[in-house]
């Protein structure tokens, strides 16, 4: 158990929760370069001094966002092609469109500039990676795949065409359209699926 | 023809490209919070008045960089269905490629902080679904395609199947991805196009 400085007073993880999400928002919206513990403190409403109980620097702080809210995908082995592929698109998807979405474009853009960024992208881009490879392998064995397949061109097409509907939203209708997500990643999986060609 | 403020000596159009390609450099690597006609000049090399003899702050120095790179797609009719989608992938996979894409990725994300943001990013945006639009259009009346196809859908995953290769793409590998980007281009098109499921 973690333990604040406060002797005595275990720390809120509702506190924790709070900060790094305000953290992810503060990060998002405005980029490294104006990534503060003071702009973190104020749009969480705590006081400085919670935040450097927790985390020594905004260095720090940035990695408990990214190792919170940015951990990569999961491989979901639901037993059909379709349905595994849908659950990648949903996961992709709601890393783009949900309250911290920004954090991880923030990241793809910024990543040069970011303390340890490309260790951190590339863990959040390989957590796809390894879920497509072992989507495409169930597949094939399976013989609902081709053989040939490209494993990255599909990943780009699913995951690119959730970041290009996330990207595509304005901030007014975010809400909206992640409400809709799981519905686009069905739609999104059927449509790469299934031909577009006429037969 | 533009003449500049210094009595008889008309404007040097290579400076004015090399003022608008550093600009798009400057606001694509750093964000509009640090674009400064300041940062600019010394990314060009050239003094800050021969910025402000062109334009008359940064908000109108952003606009030109607007205008002259981020002009949108073209709908291209070779004849063919897959060779007009293959255009169209290309031009999209160049702006996100070129040494100007970062200014595409960074108006999408800082859309709501950049002066008449929203209006760039529409242009932008809508340049590709006419474009789209049109492409299938036509590729239904040859029989081509189905009629029933969801233009959003091959719209984003043609143009988020190119912008996922370029943001995956480390920095020191963007000068050779960009050279291949013609050929990702066809591959990109022919598996969307293809079925991906097994006969």
């Amino acid at each position: 158990m973690s333990v604040g400085a406060t002797v005595g007073r275990p720390r809120d993880p509702e506190v924790d929760e709070r900060i790094t999400r305000a953290a992810a928002e503060v990060f998002g919206g405005e980029g490294w370069a104006r990534f503060s513990v003071d702009a973190v403190a104020r749009r969480a409403g705590v006081g400085k001094a919670s935040i450097y109980l927790r985390w020594p620097n905004k260095e720090a702080l940035l990695v408990a966002v990214f190792a919170s809210r940015l951990s990569g995908v999961r491989d979901i082995d639901t037993g059909s092609l379709r349905d595994d592929l849908v659950a990648l698109a949903r996961q992709v998807l709601h890393a783009f469109l949900d309250e911290s979405g920004g954090a991880v474009l923030r990241l793809m853009l910024e990543v040069e500039s970011i303390p340890a960024g490309q260790e951190h992208l590339d863990r959040f881009l390989q957590s796809q990676a390894t879920a497509a490879r072992a989507i495409v392998h169930r597949g094939i064995d399976r013989g609902q795949l081709r053989p040939d397949i490209s494993v990255t061109l599909l990943l780009n097409t699913i995951s690119g065409g959730a970041l290009n509907h996330a990207l595509t939203t304005p901030s007014r209708s975010r809400a909206k359209v992640a409400a809709n997500a799981d519905r686009y990643a069905e739609e999104l999986v059927d449509f790469v699926l299934a031909s577009v060609t006429a037969p």
